[in-house]
């Protein structure tokens, strides 16, 4: 009995445990979707703050989708969408993306492919058309098995790919329709035409709600995505030197160290960079850029600044050790090593302006010119020997960050070289736009006198 | 006289040069097609020789293409497609990919964007009813308003982009057609069954077909990138001291460098290694792969593997100035110099191997154990300051590349201890089967009396 007294105790405390529990998790649930909505109310702020034309653009697709059902309410006399109107929601809904760019090459491939997709699937039907009924399904299924698999081959080209991706898809997807298609071929005919219009249509409500409604021009994007990169590897260089010789140390409590990061995101900027590129090529001239601008060269620059990147991923490792070490030897290439590292960064920061502003009044070659005298002094004082007495582990660690540094001088030379070819392909022009910057001072070989002026307006000019 | 005579004259010479030009031209034309035919035929051959999995890929969508074919032309009793065959092509021809992967996410996409927004569509829909006509359509507006925005807004989110930008779309798609639709709304509940039906059966056939014939997984695909990418820069590596210390001057002639250059493909790898992690993501358990497989761990592994290549970038610079430099200084560090080199070369070699065959029977510890025994013989020689005398040049060239090295193994060991945590997470298991590879033998600290077996199978194992 008490045995089973016990069991019966130990059933109901089990079951008032259960109980409990459930009714925490019950009370947990309206505390946890709380938290949920908060979060989320949180991602869409952020989202929406990272960049506020996304919002813009959730308003352009929704706009077109409800100029599409004004259509088929009003029916227009030139055109009555009718069941098609399938087609123009399709359309709208596929073809209408973020940026001109994609919006257009997608409108476009869509438009000629279904074009030509129609016409070379009545052209098979027709001669499927000749035989007998089994003949006919045998026929069809062998051209749909052919030019399917032909045109799905040549997606892999990437020649192909970048530009007609989407124009392939379509392809097969018209040409297997108007093959499989149940309907006469007169009908047929009637049908393609209608569908074609309904698609320019869909295509053409995309294209004018992309475009005049705050567009984003993806050309934009890249110049100004080249312009920030080759600014991010500026801000590096501008605030190496202070760094690795704790000249900042003295400000440390208000230092903000983040610009020392920032560069990490150039590493791996290579596709989007390439995808813009292909992108960009589809818009028509629009602002300061033709039709034909030289997307080309904003790839190679691109390139270049990405090469330089890796050099400062290689630099950054000297920087978490610099503390470590003990700054007999470093006090030497300091002023020299400053120099490089700082007009480095100036050169590449009126670089990135001639970019920004397509305006070709920044003038980065003085700053390499004292880069490259500071590269001569650094040198001329490593002939002297400085190392004797210094520890090992202090050479080698100098002796690499003078020697990346040294070669970070013939990267930002390219980097310059390149956007001054992009400056003559642009034809960027000269204004007198003032912006604000530095006094570029030449650099004599003795590198003690070296003035770099306070960040304002250049007067002389 | 003379001048009209030899105006004649010119203008039938400039006549006859015209014909001879366009003649030149129309002969021209055969010629060029040939020309360029031969190219597109050497395309070609390229695209299918780079990867033949191409070709069977546009086999299998003419395949999958006729199957829908073959089902229209048989209408079997338990499905008449009838005008709904559309949506099984449409579905087919978005659907299958080239991975299991890709047509896996796409096909669950599909299928679940089109119920939800169907459901959704059938209630707005119903409550837009209650409406008289005019109050109907500007409700209806509203929806497609509100829903396509939203819908097109939660797409910028990177977290849904990844997985579920397709389900996005078609769930816009759906959503908009079910509320545009001219149907009533009994038949339009009908005919919304019957289309999901049609999808349904779409990317089954898309996805059986993507399963069943020459299956193309993704994971493994991911797998084999983070391997190979891994063995470039262990290539790299193992290539580098002889190179640089031209112990292979003699062998020039038969000297292959292009393993120099391999790594550079890892530099910009990142996007793609995301993209496939998130297909393989979607991928049933295959091969030795299981559903809930680690890919997280190969982006880690993918990213150590990215830091060390750009270091080897920062390496490389120092290779081609090898030639123009004295070789005091550098002989006097070339043994142990070679040994780190080869050693992280070995290790990394041995950590791809436990990626490539799964099997944790290589050994890539006592390699990176030996490299750091390297590293102290190396620092060793380093405090017995060898640079006196040395060039400056040198000594910065030289210090540079042990610095470089010495950082490398540090990078070679996070590598070898992120495969270490992939083979635990993914349980790899040790096999019995050996690998053709050196022998692993204990440096002492004097580095003199090193031996690198030849590259044989091990007989002792």
């Amino acid at each position: 009995m008490a045995s089973s007294n016990d069991n019966a105790e130990y059933t109901t405390s089990s079951d008032t445990s259960c109980c409990t529990h459930m009714w925490q998790c019950l009370r947990a649930i309206p505390e946890k979707s709380w938290w949920k909505l908060v979060n989320a109310t949180k991602m869409v702020k952020k989202l929406a703050q990272d960049d506020p034309r996304r919002v813009i653009h959730s308003f352009k697709v929704g706009l077109a989708l409800v100029l599409i059902s004004i259509l088929q309410y009003l029916r227009p006399t030139f055109y009555a969408f009718g069941d098609n109107i399938m087609w123009a929601i399709l359309t709208v809904a596929l073809v209408l993306e973020f940026s001109v760019g994609a919006t257009l090459g997608k409108g476009l491939n869509r438009i000629l492919a279904t074009w030509l997709a129609g016409a070379l699937g009545v052209g098979t039907r027709s001669i499927a058309n000749l035989c007998a009924e089994k003949g006919e399904a045998v026929l069809t299924s062998f051209f749909v098995f052919v030019i399917a698999g032909t045109v799905t081959f040549m997606r892999f080209s990437p020649r192909f790919k970048a530009r007609f991706d989407y124009g392939f898809i379509i392809f097969i997807l018209t040409f297997c329709l108007v093959n499989l298609s149940d309907d006469k071929e007169k009908a047929m005919l009637k049908l393609a035409q209608e569908r074609l219009l309904t698609i320019i249509i869909g295509s053409f409500i995309a294209i004018m709600v992309c475009i005049c409604i705050c567009p984003v021009w993806i050309g934009q994007d890249l110049h100004n995505q080249i312009a920030g990169n080759i600014e991010k590897v500026a801000n590096f260089f501008e605030g190496f030197g202070d760094e690795y010789f704790n000249n900042s140390a003295n400000t440390e409590a208000t230092h903000d160290r983040s610009f020392l990061h920032r560069y990490k995101s150039v590493l791996s900027s290579k596709s989007s960079e390439e995808t813009m590129a292909v992108l960009a090529r589809w818009e028509p001239g629009h602002g300061r850029f033709g039709f034909r601008h030289p997307w080309q060269q904003y790839l190679k620059i691109g390139n270049l600044t990405r090469l330089s990147a890796y050099k400062i991923e290689a630099l950054s490792v000297y920087l978490l050790q610099s503390e470590q070490n003990q700054y007999e030897l470093r006090s030497r290439i300091q002023e020299s090593c400053t120099i490089i590292s700082s007009e480095c960064g100036k050169a590449l920061r009126e670089s990135s302006l001639i970019v920004k502003h397509m305006d070709k009044s920044s003038m980065p070659n003085p700053h390499v010119a004292n880069a490259k005298i500071a590269v001569e002094s650094l040198k001329s004082i490593l002939r002297t020997n400085p190392w004797e007495g210094a520890e090992y582990l202090e050479i080698i660690a100098t002796s690499t960050v003078a020697s990346l540094l040294i070669d970070a001088v013939n990267c930002t030379e390219k980097i310059c070289e390149a956007v001054d070819e992009l400056a003559s392909l642009a034809k960027f022009e000269t204004s007198n736009q003032i912006h604000h910057r530095g006094t570029v001072q030449p650099v004599d070989d003795s590198v003690h006198v070296i003035t770099i002026g306070a960040i304002h307006p250049r007067n002389e000019e």
